[in-house]
């Protein structure tokens, strides 16, 4: 694969500097490990969904995903950890010859074994950082980028890990905490929701090829917006309680015709992880069973959930080109992973009515668009460009990040995607209207 | 329901005359039956997969429409045929009190029988003739309206009939025709394929108001356009069957994941309809089984061949507004029911380089786009704006009509929408491209 | 396929005569076509589960029997009707040649038509016709076996005609009645339930080569009873409504474990065709919609239920040895297929206490007994072994004939089987009890 | 529950010892956490199938046995150890209050750990402990009763962990070993198959109230053969690979049409575990992957598969009766779990060619007996009357034990008994005969 090849769609930049990168890859390969940090051999095993995978598959996986892209191709002399583990820990790449273990099967294998896996991120570790040091100057810049290509997988993973944690947990009866001692946003009223004015016109939008960015944020290109709203902060659960009281769940005049299925078939009368107990609502979290705070945002619904409380509250959900244009302008900050809250936060009071809360962490904001290629598009050939492409038929769009994405992983033009009916990862809503003024 | 709120999406025209919607309705209502003349009774009654529907379901069902929404609104004293009905031959209408028949199902039911089905269309058409005396003026133009959305709902119904029935012969061992004296198209060489260039801008796309519009073509708004290039006709079975012969359904690389995973648990190797007997290519038509035509355009694939085939041929499906940008210049001709072949013919030769051929009739072509609302969709209000908004997710946008569309329900504007796996309709492939001059 | 070989299972007796046999031939043939008069074209297609066949199916399946195992080997020149029904109308053969439909798709077939069907029939007839006159006196003794056994054959199918156009009707919402002109059985209170003892002892059981008798009815061979007594009569309504208002159907210590599963899954809460309506129970019949008759005996039970209610009673099921040693003595007589009344009678009052009613004719009888080769079992050689052996797993036992059973088909060594869940035949219960006396 | 109720079908005898008991208690509970040592924690959590558990729970569920049906009542102020087990720790008792946690879903829960689960154990012997001191004489008969169920049910979990960590582990594509060292049987040409002739008339069967029978073995009732022979040993690997090489899984003449179904469905070739590598025919083992040795018995195949290897040899299979007569007058002596091979050997040469080798351990026996009750059989009242007559439907008897089972635990009147494709258990084949001697 010629690097002019890959250039296409994944921009080189000036940032290859193996230090810089070598501090990058330590950072995030640590971060995974202290996320797993509180669980008990038994919690890396297990898979209770097909969507969800096991702790012990995620360490695994991302390794594979350096030893396949990077060691294998790039550091001489490379010697495989385990020839079982291509098959084993591939994802989904079907451009490769080992093929993969059935993914809703990852839970039905008890090795290897955690120690076998931490055994095996400690040998590509090692590999890698022999890579840093012995790789050639002219492979460098294919690496390097692959690298970077590497660690935000990765990161994707340390997502997947807290939210596919968070789903067993809940799954289990016992609802045991993840962390219990995480602290409690207080419980208080949220603010009245305002909206904020942006323009229409011809604009910009994708990566701009400043930091990284996947292939599927290019090519940047032209679009036409109207001029439009959108909401200051994220819709709460206080305002979303009404539109369950109001009978959402039961009125199929609200609702797409697969939203209104997947109410009947899978009995949603609330989002994910909520549970009426004795007439009050709780909510399951990474540190256990709790009531539910009115002023935090509402999180874990599907897009169907999100379209139809948009419709019942007479506004619409804004496209990812209208949200990416009004984010563009403001800086990355919010509730990441970083704080290691792991549950969204109230918006906090604003200083500036101008300014929309909460676009960046809390929850990933479900927009109207389907997840399709830009126009020009083109994937990275060989495996790599498996990675996004693919999927481009039947999900939707999400922008923003969540409380469990990492800061320096979120920016405006970064494009999440996931079924309509999908509901276990941070996702929430945020309201748009047309600005007819 | 008020005419003016219908009116936000079903504009109102003048073309409300009661004697021309009158022989509309006689002629639409007479063309459903002339389509069935072939069939036995046994026919009528069977449902080979969920995604149609028995020859005699359709009859009834888009009678019930007339009942429900003109003839028991609007028809003082109107005797409902059958107290049953309501339930066995509503769709999907959600608001309605009587529910309905599950859909799987709805071959399970010998009675009523087709007799007793053609007594329920002669029941509704003299109530229908009623109507048009004695509707009141001042009811009269919402009346017109419903009455114009269900004579274009009957068509579409035509189109699933002949689809439908298609289906069902297919699926018997037996092979048996439907009218097996239907003309063969001559076996040809295809001329080789061009592209005609289209400008880009700013431009207006959907419903005029000129003429009948369905509610999702509505409203009319701006869009931006990139130049770009139409191919001059649709794909032809010779040239899908070089990307066959290319090993495609083997190749995971030109395929979106989803229908990947239709190739391995469906064993699609080809188009519906197509069958490999002693090494030569047959297809399935509504005359019974033939030679497959090279210079015929390939019929009876989903979005995933259409997308899989664009891109191992270099190229891409057009989007929606593409589409119907190029296609708004030229008049509504083509091979259409009203010719009674029931099969796409090839494509004439041209006389002029730059007009597109084909565009409509033949084959319903796939685009690129994702069936979503137009900026500021509203469906209309109460049970009539089920028909087209609550489908708005996991489905893709289809263009142009095909062989078993009537001339006059086809227009630029029409948006036909499919799940990208579905083949059993008359469903092409039209090829695009940038046009980077 | 050497006689002597068959003999062992089919033994051979004196009425092979050919002028009786014609006739038994035409009477069978022309009940079948009888039993179908009442139906409309439409009724002959649907199967509304997989256990049933459309009524079409069955017309041309017993037909396929003849054509299979006597035209074609013993009648030289006979032209096959149709190539292809060799594949759509064998039943589950697998040594024959052409393999067989899917069973669960026999009803999305619309052709062959009822007419072509009924073209099959005779041109069957009449070759079998020319077989009785040309027939070899060599050949005739197997041929005359093998024509007993497609009778039997064609009656048993006659029984499923009945028990399928009953679950087809019953399934439509309309509650269309196959004759609605048959006669009520009068409502009244049933007779107190006696018991009759009868002998324990070293008994012969099994067909006793007088007449005909299937394969797993031989070989006759010794069993030992213990003295026992059964009902004088089968269980009624009245009887069985009481176990359900004790609340049986939510006693789980009342069920086999497997019975329990179908309730949970299958929502059963009395037995199939039972309908509450407004605080009534009804029955479907063939005749229709009808009040639940309190004295007729309770019908379309599975064994679970009449295992619980066994337990309930405080009883057990008989045997089937117990059951055929205490209905040898008496003489076959009941209500059978030949009344055409199609559903129970209450059994007559009795002028003899020590004459159990009921035993042929009304309802199957469930037995305690697992479907199981007798001792010394060899089923016929080639495909006709595949009659009754193979379904020696997982099937339970029932004696006695219903009223959908002809009279000369019944006998006290006939073993009817069927799974324990399935109630679509008319099964009922006799309760039997051990004799401590 | 009087003991005198329980004493129907657990009679009594004298060994009812405390100290003997607690002596049996403690080494039962011991040989389970002997058999988990080899295991690693990860071992311990999954399910590979619905029919199999995860050790974990193996190991909780023994312990809620003995904590409801024996601390709970008869302990005062017996303290439970989580109010959540109840739930997760019942198997299938309808019965009692909690409820249970789905079967399918066992291996969903990473909590408790294995840690807790240990610790559950450890509390419930101390209570035992205590229970054994303290228990009223007026209670102890009946407690005892119980216990010796709770001990024989511990055993029967034994080998299920045993039988469900080898289908664990031969469900990963590693092939983990559970003990990797093992013995291994020589390889070696088996000897030739002869028969032992038993008598016929009328024996007594069932358990004769000496030592604990469950109540499934009782009454003891009288039975009547015909004279006999037993094959003296098992069939072997050699033996069936004849049956495969003869093509048997392609021969549907050979099959049951419910096991035909099955090797279309689960493409069966072999038993299960072997595995064709290089042309070589290999067994998964509980020391992992070995070569097959021909002289081993046959094992890991379903009823469908010893039923059609006995149809294939020209023999069948010995029915329960005939088989508990024939082993009745012989020690149980064998391959149990006490020598801890945990796999089936060779039978040892023989110097009476009058004694079948092999009756006892090794593999479990498929019988041609379905399971049913003994005439005349009661279940115990309340829950613990679930624990054997809710099962007898659907289900075949097999007899003798295996290398998998404690010898104190296998007994002449023993009815093992499963469905009839299961074949995860190690299961045999002893073939049988009339003698027409």
């Amino acid at each position: 694969m010629p690097s002019s090849a890959l250039s296409a769609s994944y921009p080189t930049d000036s940032t290859f500097d193996r230090d810089d990168l070598l501090a990058d890859y330590l950072r995030v390969r640590a971060l995974t490990e202290r996320l797993c940090a509180p669980l008990q051999i038994e919690d890396y095993v297990i898979q209770t969904r097909v969507e969800t995978s096991p702790p012990k598959w995620h360490l695994a996986h991302v390794s594979w995903f350096f030893e396949t892209f990077l060691l294998k191709p790039f550091l001489p002399n490379y010697r495989v950890f385990h020839p079982g583990f291509d098959h084993l820990f591939n994802s989904y790449y079907e451009q490769t010859e080992a093929g993969y273990w059935p993914r809703p099967e990852r839970g039905l294998l008890s090795r290897p074994s955690v120690e076998e896996v931490y055994d095996y991120r400690q040998h590509v570790d090692e590999a890698m950082r022999r890579l840093f040091d012995e790789c050639s100057d002219l492979d460098w810049p294919l690496a390097a980028e692959r690298l970077r290509i590497g660690l935000n997988h990765e990161q994707q993973h340390q997502e997947l890990l807290i939210t596919d944690i968070k789903f067993n947990f809940a799954y289990n009866p016992l609802y045991p905490a993840y962390r219990s001692e995480l602290p409690t946003n207080a419980i208080a009223e949220p603010d009245t929701l305002g909206y904020v004015a942006f323009d229409g016109g011809i604009v910009d939008i994708g990566a701009s090829g400043q930091g990284f960015g996947y292939d599927n944020e290019y090519p940047r290109h032209r679009a036409l917006l109207q001029p439009y709203r959108l909401a200051d902060r994220l819709v709460t659960n206080d305002e979303y309680l009404a539109f369950i009281d109001d009978g959402a769940y039961r009125n199929p005049a609200l609702w797409l015709s697969d939203g209104w299925s997947h109410i009947q078939t899978d009995h949603w009368q609330a989002p994910l992880y909520w549970h009426l107990i004795d007439n009050a609502w709780h909510e399951m979290t990474l540190a256990g069973l709790r009531p539910l705070n009115p002023a935090e945002p509402v999180c874990h619904v599907s897009y169907f959930e999100a379209d139809a409380f948009a419709r019942w509250a007479g506004q619409r959900l804004p496209t990812e080109v209208e949200w990416e244009q009004a984010a563009a302008g403001y800086p990355v900050d919010g509730n990441f992973v970083d704080a290691e809250r792991f549950h969204p936060a109230p918006a906090a009071s604003s200083a500036n009515d101008s300014v929309p809360r909460q676009l960046f962490g809390d929850c990933w904001e479900w927009t109207a668009s389907a997840y399709l290629p830009y126009p020009g598009y083109r994937p990275a050939p060989g495996a790599l460009g498996e990675y996004n492409g693919k999927f481009m038929s039947g999900q939707m769009v999400l922008r923003g990040g969540s409380c469990a994405t990492s800061r320096d992983h979120a920016r405006a033009s970064y494009r999440n995607f996931f079924h309509p009916h999908e509901r276990w990862q941070f996702k929430g809503i945020r309201l748009a209207q047309d600005d007819r003024a």
